[in-house]
């Protein structure tokens, strides 16, 4: 592969403009950008991609995937080199998953096995780790981690009672703990404790097939538990970080504490902006259980709520929660849906639904598109400019986008590693023409050229510059309360 | 005492209107009240009260009392008789007070106890009880206080961790119970596991005085426990009450709620729209303390805000969460705030300060006044039109209301068995002329007329009307749910 | 008819509670109520209803209506007679309909001209009086009204640029004279000047059918105006009314300044609640044109919001804008719907459509049912307890409700003048058996027994309770400001 | 000057990140900028400038100002030289001015004569246009302007009756025309009839000093106006920017639009961020004047308000309506707070004040300082990355900035062409150390150097990027609307 490549005749979008521009790469790394007036010359043996007509963007960052995972019983289909493989076939070229140990199970015996399974990825990738139970062991692990294995976010699980959940205790822990680190709690938010009641609920009065599985985890129970982690943060001084929000009710829990100043993030999986829960009334069993997961798919309502919220700001970044499950492994909850293991595909279609639904339709920009899909996933999880920016000196994980290209959603064509698609049949117009992960070109011609093991671990450091600011707060917040303590009677 | 009595030339204010009329009281009870037109005759043998130029309303039903409450190693100092007459002072004439169980007491033992210091009562009185833990028994007992002892309401605490604080696995138990019952939950709201780690943390930083307190509960902690407690009543499909509402933060939760039409109710306690957080840079150790209470005094903006709730009808009643002790019981927590026994007087003076900084301001209508001081409590608490109401039938329970009478409050001349008050000093206009108490005069002429045990326990049916449309709604949501499950691949 | 009548064996439901108990009418007004315990005797002579298994409520007060307007060039088919008839059937015994002079009209002898064609009604009814232009002769003629003539409240169109329309200027005037009566100002809130501009371009992309009529009144326009008035009125310190809320745009509007402690009331329609915008792309144009109302019908999901706004009480009343034109009629604008009169047909059936799909569905109890159809409204427009209530003294507007009657409504069936239902073919459970105007029955099994000018106007005074309220508050936010003016630098 | 300069050492700020690196200017434009890992070398002849332990960011812009306006009989003391010369001193490189032209003055003729003005300027500046009256050649000299002159911007003035306000009329003829050019409408939003009304109660009240100018402007006039303003560029499909947002109403109203993803821009003056309305309460009456303007400052509250809005986006751009008038000028209200000329000094500290109360109190981080106070202004105004960045190929309007200089702010040493600071006395850290135009260091040492003449007028094309997206949702809702017409009856 040619070290020096030349993008020509593109219009350069990044999240705060759009210009022509060429855009040199060396050595995986962009090298120079021209201006608008003249463009740039290409080196010697440089290979030439021609781009006129498209748009040179940061090629996407899908913070929320799970290759591979071990869960419910099985195990998830996609591993982290067909799913980064997909990836790459969509435009995306970096993904952050899930480290998710056990209960009692050390975090950094985990954190090894996840690095290990990672080894294959054709993209780069970096692990948030989850945190799921406590002791001091804990306490000391997340150190460990942030300190020497570039992790600076800590995954909570409030729902999955009897499992990972994490109750009130453990969160207050684990923030407090990540505060000193300067590292970022994400959460995943639904109220385990109704879920658990709702289940039984649900699955005594017969109601036992994926129709149960929404039924069990209303807006309520992720509006509550948004809520819940959002307070916990703001009074223990922490930045927080929101999984799949859903869901008006959570996405007002967001709003309410951003409109305060508190530094919340929001994510938002493309699947829940496009999709609603009549899916769950489909008539094949097979259909509705290839969309159990968690959050479930909402009343078409919520979707205007949460674009308005990507316009507005108030949700950062868009994610897939990519978590592969062939039919017969969904099959395991035939009798039972809480048994039919949680997750959808998505990490391959996500550029092209944001872009579709949301570019097209006048609701995002183009640069509001690269800020939710790349540059914001990059500035809250501290990779920037790094990841997510075409900045010269940046890694040169770069899409270039057809905005002409038409083209129809199947498992029948996708590359992800399972027999179904929650888009099948929808049709979308734009795509990428080439993607280049650190300036290896992974996905051209519509043909996937990834090889396993090209991708890297990103360490990600702590202290991201929010941080600062957070920390200014907190000095100011508890200046005010160092007054002295009254003098008691005896005293005074 | 005459059998009859004539309440002449006063106007008549009820929650709907005000009107000048006359009310003839017969053995206890509201037996005429005349038009507007033509005044009523005085019976033989009637005392003639004149209520020139005074209001006639219902007397004031306190719906949160603590009256001889053991609580933090010590009791409270004001009994049952020595709290009902305070009230009666100040022209409420019912209170409902709380038996609390100890966590592994069966609620029926703590009932029977609590009934017996309640006998002594000089006004009538009722009682929710604490569900601080959870078993079968509590499940048995919650049923046949429902059905056998006229209890219609349930407390719970997300506060006090390590001592009556229920966590949600007890909330979603005991609300589903009380479904069940067509009982009521009431919450006392503050995130019990944040209170437990800010204290810590604000003592370990050596702020060991009084001022520690609201550090320790800001109104973040109130306000999550307030949403909590709402989802949690909204998924399972009961109504909820909420004690205490005092800032912002909590009244948000509640307003999106009733917003959405969910049948939510909250209390807001007098003092809290009155008094603020600065208390607590008292220098003097001793009056700093006497305002430890939870939820504690907020920052002065709040006030504004639970004004207009009550006026707006978010806010449905006021109380005291009367709770008293003495100078040298709060000194318990002279080296520890967090020893401080929590509670303040208050009883006697809720009316004299709703009407004062309410009425007088423009705030409340009169009738708003008697809604919120007692028709409203009696509604929400099914006692209504039996108390809080001027209707023919009625227990006379009553206060004639002199608009002009001026005062200042004092702990020197207050009818409360505590060496404090937190409204010391604090001029108003409006005070009782005569209170009665089922038809006997128990205030008149600033004196006090009580008699030990002429109150009575009043029996709170279940299912208030408002919990037939709760029910209709429910059976709504779930006949929407009843579709027959999907078949599945091998059936279909 | 017998001047004694007994209503035996019901359940009487006002806005404060449901009890069992016989009601005795006399000359006109109710005489005696009964207790739970104990029944009414039948006087001699007296007629006798069985209302067993029935509910006995307030009738309903419709407090906005249009009989007989002259509007877009031709008059509204229901008179006087056959609208209050309609009312009668459908458990409605008082109307308040509007005086709309023309612009330049003096107000007195518009009133003078309404007062004579209302007195063929057969029920009770009063008339809101529109300001439409502003010299110091409307500023004298409200006065007169309100001394002279029992008019205590003022109507503004903020729509119909041309005719009828009020600028701010009018508004300002208009508020502050009202402000000086005690009188309350009432708002149709639609921004006159975007709908003037909407129906240019509507009409000149080529769309004149009834389906241009919504484009012309999207949401923001009404969510707008209300603000705007609303705004106003908090300025001027005065309350305001607004009429016919149809949208969440304009319920936020009054939903925000309510929760502030403004004075704020909102009325909505029967029809907004139950009927959406689909009905104007029905293909039969001369159904679409039947529902050209001014607001228009909104999407669906308002329909929510409007019925939490009553549960909430942000809403206070129910009411139908009644104003009926026949086919021929609505064809005037066959060429152009900027020419369709506008308005819908509804007095008749208000009770039943809030009862089937309010009470019925739990998200009314009776109570909040009798509250919302009649009860708020004689508070608001201060007839009460006149009308609007079941008190000894009452005026005996009753309606006998049979909670299990079950009807199809049509306009085959209907009493209303006109050849059209915008409910035509909904069913209903829930329907008056009995209706009585001033103890006079007007409506029994199934049949009208309505007279040609039995209805009475009926004065309604100035300054109703809240307005010694809203002085108080104006008086408070004056005094503030009388800090006397700073010295200048020459005094000084 | 030399035409090669480099700035080295220091940590570069942008609205997207921070990091060490040199920049490098020629010929007025940045030309080169470092990796955080090699500096650069500075060309021979070059001047160096030290930045280490410095910030460099891109200079300030002001999008509001007022040089030598004639306003209320007099005209403003500062020129567009020493005012941007005071911007120099303060780190602000350009400001956006506005051309007012007088009722029936036509546009283009005020256009000439405000460049004429301000040929004398120092840094760089353009101009918005008022459109203040309404007839075909306003239509034709906006679309003249717009093509020909760089403007694509227009201010409309909801307050001033009988001077400059626009009635809505007006704004719905301009906002539709703004929208054919692309073009952005700005709104100075207070409802100009309420102000009239209350100036004349509060001064027929007694008050004639500077104390009756907030009473005659309370928030609820501005959020009334903020609403309409918003309302109005809903519906007719534009985006819109309010000027000088100034309270909590006119936030929500905001807040409100942009959760709904409309494209609402706001901008907040920096002394409303911090100074509050007890300034009218001054005993001195020349102090008072001084705080003459509009809106006016506000209850303390309303500051966290605000900040909260910078922080969370809702808020987008800081400004300052820099207007200066000496005490002389003041004097010309002594008999009437009406006559004294609205304005305040502002431009030399916005950025001093931004810093030292946002990003030193933990509001704000450094990125964000940049966007607030330079970068989304040239977004949004479309200049970016012209102008607002510090991309190779920008101008070279640079700010160092030393994050450790103290200084107290005053009159006495400012550079602003007025007697009065209404800074006075605040304690400030953090300062310019260098301030660039155009790569010429116009103020270094505390010293200015700018020279008459050497700013230049910016042409700002319009269609700015937001504008194809509005457009997108423009079509797609005309879309949803052009199905044909209904058959009438005739037909069908």
């Amino acid at each position: 592969m040619s070290k020096h490549l030349l993008i020509r005749g593109g219009t350069l979008v990044t999240a705060d403009d759009e210009r022509r521009a060429d855009l040199l790469v060396i050595d995986g790394k962009i090298a120079a950008v021209s201006t608008a007036d003249e463009g740039l010359d290409a080196p010697a043996g440089a290979r030439v991609i021609d781009a006129g007509g498209a748009y040179v963007m940061p090629g996407g960052i899908d913070p929320h995937t799970h290759m591979e995972l071990p869960f419910m019983g099985t195990v998830a289909s996609e591993d982290f080199f067909t799913g980064t493989s997909a990836a790459a076939a969509g435009g995306t070229t970096m993904a952050i998953d899930f480290v998710i140990p056990s209960p009692k199970e050390p975090l950094l015996d985990a954190y090894t096995k996840w690095r290990g399974w990672a080894e294959k990825a054709a993209c780069d990738y970096s692990f948030h780790v989850a945190v799921t139970w406590w002791d001091e062991s804990v306490h000391a692990d997340m150190g460990t981690l942030a300190a020497e294995h570039g992790v600076n976010s800590f995954k909570h699980f409030m729902a999955y009672k009897g499992a990972i959940m994490c109750d009130d205790e453990v969160l207050v822990n684990s923030f407090t703990r990540a505060g000193e680190l300067g590292a970022l709690c994400t959460v995943h938010a639904e109220n385990g404790e109704l879920v658990w009641a709702l289940q039984q609920r649900v699955f005594e009065a017969g109601i036992t097939g994926p129709e149960g599985h929404p039924r069990s985890r209303p807006p309520e129970v992720e509006g509550e538990a948004a809520n819940r982690a959002i307070r916990i943060a703001e009074v223990l001084g922490v930045p927080v970080y929101l999984v799949h929000t859903s869901c008006i009710d959570a996405l007002e829990a967001v709003t309410r504490a951003r409109l305060e100043g508190q530094r919340v993030f929001a994510e938002v999986l493309a699947q829940h902006l496009v999709i609603d829960d009549s899916v769950y009334r489909d008539r094949d069993w097979d259909r509705a259980a290839h969309h159990v997961m968690s959050p479930p798919f909402r009343p078409k309502h919520h979707q205007d709520a949460l674009w308005a919220g990507l316009a507005s700001g108030m949700l950062q970044t868009t994610a897939t929660d990519h978590c592969c499950f062939c039919t017969p492994q969904k099959r395991m909850g035939l009798d039972d849906f809480r048994k039919i293991p949680n997750g959808t595909n998505g990490i391959e279609d996500r550029m092209a639904v944001l872009w579709h639904h949301g570019v097209r339709s006048g609701k995002l920009t183009p640069s509001e598109f690269v800020a939710v899909t790349s540059t914001n996933a990059a500035k809250i999880f501290n990779v920037y400019p790094r990841k997510g920016s075409l900045a010269v000196g940046a890694d040169a994980d770069i899409v270039v986008w057809d905005p002409k290209r038409e083209r129809t959603i199947s498992a029948a064509t996708h590359n992800q590693n399972i027999d179904f698609s929650i888009y099948e049949g929808m049709e979308v117009i734009g795509a990428p023409a080439y993607t280049l992960s650190r300036g290896r070109v992974v996905y051209e011609d519509g043909q996937l050229k990834t090889e396993k093991g090209t991708g890297r671990y990103v360490d990600r450091p702590c202290h991201a510059p929010y941080w600062a600011a957070q920390r200014l707060r907190n000095e100011g917040a508890k200046a005010t309360a160092v007054e002295r303590t009254l003098p008691t009677p005896e005293e005074g």
